[in-house]
């Protein structure tokens, strides 16, 4: 659909073996999807230069009009990107002496904190104030600057590795005249997300293939839709001219699953649930998700107005000390029951002067299972002080992870509905 | 240094747009270097064919001897893998009537459970049972069985795109007899892990400088040096011939560093503080990070035999009413104080009756930092019943999330020292 093709490469050793994992690439891929322009490849490659120069080569061969590199822009001897570039674009390397100067600052800084070796500093230093003939530098933001080469019929940004490092520099790199020329030439994509709960990802492809059937032109927009971390993300992407049909489509998802459709602007449920607990006074009583919810909800800035505090109640003194459940119902109905789930979510509102609570107890396995109460077994209660109660029970398919981690995404959920008064789904 | 050189492709416009991330690549990637194979470039395309055909010739035109892919094999009609890699072996697909047979079998079942329409049922059984001639077929783990396809000078090995199905598949792979041979040719690769605490990453290197200048020969090994999740990994890789000086790297570095090398075989803080803890009766008491410290405990099964519980005593209320902190303590020394977590520390040990607490309470941010006690600003405290005690404050830079996370980390290694007697770097 779009006039301009992009390519990305990821340089580092350390990524093509596995070891850490790449966030650039796609980072880079969807902003630049963001921007009109059509991402083909993107290629991992090590600290070699002829595997770089490879990329290079194969990028501009498939007629990519533009190729952002990141990676490989450090003072060390394996960081070779500009070098590499240069040769591609057959332009030779100056010292930009501005550039020298800003480094210089900047590591003098660095220097002074951290005790350094001077002469190493005024190495590294030159090194990287080294650029191609004729191309962009982008002011460092650690101390590698960026760089905007042309390269024959490609644009070449070039972009150093670390995530912090490159996501601030991006916008000077869009900024830059050659890179600005190609993106006029992109006609951008608008786009919206939705998020579903508790529905299996099969329902949405039987309804969109019913959309289709009563006429709506599903070719024209992009639909993905995926799977991410329980919940289903819709993700339509579409150019000027399909904004009726794209429109149409949300409408009709949003009339066939109005209770499994809890986003409309792809808002998470992390910050649906920060803005639904405003005013209020949060606690939380986990079993088996072990402070997975807690962490979640503080993760977000701000949670200290409405998070009061919880109780990771992992053994049944926990409960019974911290929480106040009765030893004999513990005994008696077992530590994963509803009725255990009730008092561990009574407990958490009256321990912490709390107006809503959400208790979580399960087994998450390996061991513990039952015929009765199977590996995956978890009870959940959500509770608002003096009124409105959820319960559920269900059976969570997967490894000790993944029980653990729906297990606290169940309970955001809960909490959504007891705060929005939203019909529950589960 | 290695005589067999591979490349994957991994294909799927989720991944390439970044909406999921990708595992294949990665273990791939790990897998074939620990069989000796030198992994030059990861690939990844979209589902559009002549974005997969450019790639494939582009890793046969670097001279891959061995092309992994993964995806594209389902039953729909964007799933165009086989096809697409039997042009570029130029081998007609044929239909392989055992296999036909075989996902016959797995697909009546599924439409048996799920009511799946049978007639597109025979057409997706059809598609998936056409292979390239010559090529050796890999029995499907869900319903997409994998090829083994010999293509001019290189193997394509293509595997299914889900990870859980990707994985099983591999082995099968390896058996086959053009993978057998090629595998062969590679002298396996050895190595080790070490993993630092508390130790800048430009230290290592300091050292490994040092090393290389006392002659020992670091050329023969490949040592990759990364920051991960706040620790210092140091990956160690070599052939048979280079054993001895791969061991000379270990020892020179356990001899540099003994304090801030607490893992030589790879082993994580997690499983080590796992091990330290058997016998013991843990309590936690947490505020700025939230529950990810009991999160991370218990994320490792078989937690409960030592896990007593936690606190997220986020709000002041809850330092006192669930920890029995003095409120005129926390009001005279502040919430984030190092008098405040030792209190916290001895109420989590009453509380839960434990022998071992630990405290965490700081500043995560964005707000409510001071000059005195500026955000990254965090006390820990590490207490046995009845014993030693490790007090420590820390002005944690980076943002809330990584201000949480290395809050976390230092509790693991405030345990680990704590219980094993080590001395503390930090």
């Amino acid at each position: 659909m779009s006039e301009i093709r992009a390519g990305i490469v990821v340089t580092g050793t350390e990524v093509l073996t596995g070891r850490i994992v790449d966030r650039n690439g796609p980072w880079l891929s969807e902003q630049l999807a963001g921007l009109g322009v059509d991402v083909a490849h993107i290629l991992v490659v090590g600290d070699r230069p002829d595997d770089l120069e490879a990329a290079l080569r194969f990028m501009a061969g498939e007629g990519m009009d533009l190729i952002v590199t990141s990676g490989g822009l450090g003072p060390t001897a394996d960081d070779l990107t500009g070098e590499v570039v240069a040769r591609f674009a057959e332009r030779k390397l100056i010292l930009d002496e501005e550039m020298e100067e800003k480094i210089a600052t900047i590591l003098r800084n660095f220097a002074r904190r951290f005790n350094f070796d001077e002469e190493a500093v005024r190495e590294a230093n030159r090194k990287q104030a080294m650029v191609p003939e004729g191309s962009t530098p982008l002011d460092p933001v650690g101390t590698a600057p960026g760089l905007v080469v042309p390269a024959g019929e490609s644009v070449v940004v070039v972009l150093p590795g670390p995530h912090r490092e490159l996501q601030p520099m991006w916008p000077a790199a869009l900024a830059s005249e050659p890179v600005r020329e190609l993106l006029e030439r992109a006609s951008p994509l608008h786009g919206y997300t939705l998020r579903m709960f508790g529905i299996p990802e099969s329902e949405i492809a039987k309804s969109l293939r019913e959309i289709e059937a009563e006429g709506i032109a599903l070719p024209e927009v992009e639909i993905t839709t995926c799977l991410r971390r329980g919940e289903i993300e819709i993700d339509v992407r579409y150019r000027e001219a399909a904004t009726a049909t794209a429109e149409a489509v949300r409408a009709a998802l949003v009339g066939r699953h109005p209770r499994h459709l809890f986003s409309l602007d792809g808002e998470t449920i992390d910050s649906q649930v920060a803005g639904l607990l405003a005013g209020h006074r949060l606690a939380l009583a986990e079993s088996c998700s072990g402070g997975l919810l807690a962490a979640r909800i503080t993760d977000l800035p701000g949670a200290s107005a409405y998070m009061a505090g919880g109780v990771v109640s992992y053994s049944n003194e926990a409960k019974a000390d911290l929480l106040g459940v009765d030893p004999e119902l513990i005994e008696g109905k077992g530590a994963v029951s509803a009725e255990v789930a009730e008092a561990m979510a009574i407990g958490a509102l009256e321990r912490f002067g709390a107006d809503i609570a959400v208790s979580i107890t399960g087994i998450a396995g390996p061991d513990g299972g039952s015929e009765e109460k199977p590996v995956g077994y978890v009870c959940f209660h959500a509770r608002l002080a003096g009124g409105a109660t959820i319960a559920r029970e269900h059976v969570i398919p997967g490894g000790r992870a993944d029980i653990r981690e729906r297990s606290a995404l169940v309970g955001m959920h809960l909490l959504r509905i007891l705060l929005s008064g939203a019909e529950a789904p589960l």
